[in-house]
């Protein structure tokens, strides 16, 4: 009897989904897997809403944003009658394996999902790069460059007017997406949750470097910490320098993917196709050092990431 | 003795200010006239912050965003003292002409500078297209194709999670923005100043195209309507379908010209510098119907412009 | 009975035809049509490959590059026989009216298959704007920043080596794409079918201007001139500048359509539409002054178009 | 006496190199050096084509293409002369230590130039990532993006089509660019030095694949193995599918850089100068692993590296 590969995507969407579900589809195909296309996440799964993919289904998805296989947040999974409807629902379909592409509440579906008795196997998808267990999330290259064009295009006219730039990126838990991309863009100072901040010392930083000749500022602002127009106004209000804030929302989850998500993603869903060959269960795929590696997903939820303040001090130095 | 032309660019900066300031310098040149370089509009102009510019200080700027004469918006200028401090400035500097880069409001500026006995020429460069005399207005093809990108890049992950988008885009005090992204992405409704609107008919339009199998939905807000986030609270709670809305703010503002903008503003700068040469006194240049004309300014601040109902009616009507 | 309207895309595709696609069939479906999409071409409609278009089969394509439709150059079609066949199909799917979404060639199938009885609408897509009736094709605005994308990176490493770029741009027949992007990228000269050049000319204008300060060089050549990498040895023997020819090609036909491409194609189709609605036969749409007008196929097809001279002048006025 | 650091570019430019100029000089300055920027590379040095540069001398740099200091090949530095002269050149602006950012050949310079009694610190910067010491060189990333994007846009025209691309993709010495811009295209195939390849096997992996409905192809071409229009043809002919050639050039080495090339710029920019200052001779800074390392001049040359055979298998198993 043919073994089949179930595959959804849950949460937030990221960037570089559909190439890992390109990648896990016909990586599974290849090694001679039945693969089930699970639209709407853990919800599509409990009601049964779910498809047969060939090889052609995934043709020319590689280079689009978004999931083809759409996402949702489901309350329902969260009960355990939700879950049991679940399993049902793979047995139905005949679905011994889940590769679940998202982030930490994925894999904490994923592990509920897996005491009903379905393998399941986790793949880090989320434009944060918020996720303990790994190095990279698929979709996070994506949403630095999109916020780094954006941010490409403020300075212009922040040049342009000799204004302060105050610019809000994402990242809710994470600074990873505003210190990368302010170090990118020669930002002034970067405001994460990680790293305390003081805005006296950010305005005092700003008329030291404007007396030495700097015309334009730019702030960047973890979505975490929010707040960008209080902190516009108390900028502009202490420093006397014209400022506006801008928040760069949705934008930074669209698009297509750059060359790294897709190889990363490629990359991923073919090992996790390798690791349910191989009889492994309940993991999480993870990038270390370049490498892909692999954690029991208990172990991966418990694992903490740290931020990388070396980044922050580097754009410390550089600004000036 | 030589003839001189003074350029400026004064208000909002807009991609294309620069090539409009390479074509007037180099054909001013061409004709034999010495071009100087006003920095921070009227600004400057009275501080006299200025500078002689040859061929090669407007080399490689055709392709960069906002201004390298640098923009403001000066309250001293809007005084008599203000304009006749201008006017010595001119007087110094030896600049009979001035070509003055932007809206209606340096428009104003440079009928009061005119005033003063200093020929001025208006040239449009916003990225609003809300001048009335003219079709066309340096800067606003490249802002509509930033925000569309912008919006095809809302529309990846609108679609993945089944969503109604309420994207805010720029536009103070006209719809042309929004009414052509709108129509551009595939917008269920456009909301302007222009023509009254009802969120309750909006709502019920989207209720009815999901009933018929439209899964998400956008919404393109015009600045000058605002309140964004209001919308998307009320679209939410009245067809419960789950809405969120992105500002997409001074991103708009920035970047590399398009094509169009650098062909215009290459086009219409020597036809500004054509109009000075001939002995044309105080003039606005205007495309009209792909053609270059020009108005008396007084007469050109007069003009008023009609909002394109056809293309919001196309909208309508392909928005199914 | 329900009135039928058929749509093929043919020739060479470009950017915005799944945007006027779209525009047909909304439009023919709002006031009542069935709407058919014919693959291929005019192959595909000889061989029957077709299929009835929904308002939500055109969704999410607006901002696709291509053609949902495919295109084709059928030898078939060309014959008495093939031009009969398709006939037929038109009869079997009971269509009445055929768009044909292409350029001259396209418009010469329309009017073979008008004389067995289909009535033709022409609407103008291809990225060269080389159709005779009309100022604008769909297809043309996002191949010219296609392009002018490509040289801007080209003039990064250029000036970096103080070289001379050669770069070929599309435009078989016409040279309007190469004159546009040599205008908006500052190019030394532009070489075009249109207008007589002279290698020697050219490089006695490099050698001048590098005498002024100038230090890096682009010629564009248009595609019917060709021969780029022997202009590029000429340029390089003759002045003694380290030139490089890139040919930029196919690049150009694809990508997503501007803004100005979609909005022009939802226009265009709506106006077919109601062509075809008003019972008019046979007819060309085109762009006239930002004005939509239609022409008889056989009066459209004998028209010639001017060269724009005045831009190659402008050019060759800023090129200092 | 305030010791000093040179800074010059050399061999091909690549998008990220005004990052490290920029992160070399501040860090530089903060560390209390001065800092001294050598225009055109060794050639530059020779004839003492330099100047100090203060902390605003690389404002508003880091997201330029190029590079700021220009970059030449000199045939004079190959001689010893020209070495001394360099040297000479060193001494008269009291250059201690220069830092030179390029490939295996500006390496090569740095080793001769060290001779003379120059400390040099080599940084990588080449867009093929061909140096082997290094895992990573400046400029790679944003090639391989440039280049995606542009396959992505030829993919629309070959779908619509059902035609095979050849795309020839920089690479002279290395077919990394060529394998992962294939895998993250979905091409059918990649062609690089590193691997023997077939074109009756491509032909007949493409005649297999058609037969299970695909209906485009594309086979990516690494520059060192050249010859695509050639490898078109044979295609065209030998499978009947219509096949055509792009060589992508020239436009792969512009472009704003990358969020990721413009943050391992500011990196190993400020890594260098930390050699400099803990009193390091000759070093060449290396990315290992996400860790930067350095290694001796000698040393690094004599490294070897290993084409990722890996990411080709990858492509192998997902290109069905």
């Amino acid at each position: 009897m043919t073994k089949t590969i179930g595959i959804l995507t849950s949460g937030g969407d990221a960037p570089g989904m559909n190439a890992a579900i390109r990648s896990v589809t016909r990586a599974g195909i290849a090694k001679g897997y039945r693969v089930i296309g699970i639209r709407r996440g853990y919800q599509g799964l409990i009601e049964g809403d779910m498809f047969e993919m060939n090889v052609r289904d995934v043709s020319d998805i590689v280079q689009r944003g978004g999931t083809m296989l759409f996402t949702a947040r489901s309350k329902e999974f969260m009960t355990l009658e939700g879950q049991q409807a679940a399993k049902r629902s793979c047995d139905n379909a005949g679905i011994e394996n889940v590769v679940c592409i998202g982030g930490d509440g994925t894999y904490r579906g994923a592990l509920d999902l897996s005491k009903q008795g379905v393998n399941c196997i986790g793949i880090p998808g989320t434009i944060d790069n918020d996720i303990s267990c790994t190095d990279y999330t698929i979709g996070y290259d994506t949403a630095l460059n999109t916020a780094l064009v954006m941010i490409d295009r403020i300075k212009d006219t922040e040049m342009s007017h000799s204004r302060c730039s105050v610019v809000e990126v994402m990242g809710r838990r994470a600074g990873h997406i505003a210190v990368n991309v302010g170090l990118a863009t020669g930002a002034t100072e970067v405001v994460t949750v990680e790293r305390p901040y003081n805005l006296d010392d950010i305005c005092a930083k700003m008329l030291s470097q404007k007396a030495t000749g700097k015309t334009h500022f730019e702030i960047i602002v973890a979505e975490g910490v929010g707040h960008s127009s209080e902190i516009a106004t108390y900028i502009q209000e202490h420093t006397g320098i014209d400022t506006r804030a801008t928040v760069l929302g949705y934008v930074q989850r669209g698009g297509a993917p750059t060359c790294l998500d897709r190889v990363i993603a490629a990359r991923i869903g073919c090992y996790a196709v390798e690791l349910i060959d191989s009889g492994a269960k309940n993991r999480i795929v993870a990038v270390k050092n370049n490498k892909l590696v692999d954690y029991d997903i208990v172990e991966a939820l418990a694992m903490t990431k740290n931020y990388d303040e070396h980044l922050h001090r580097l754009l410390d130095s550089l600004s000036l």
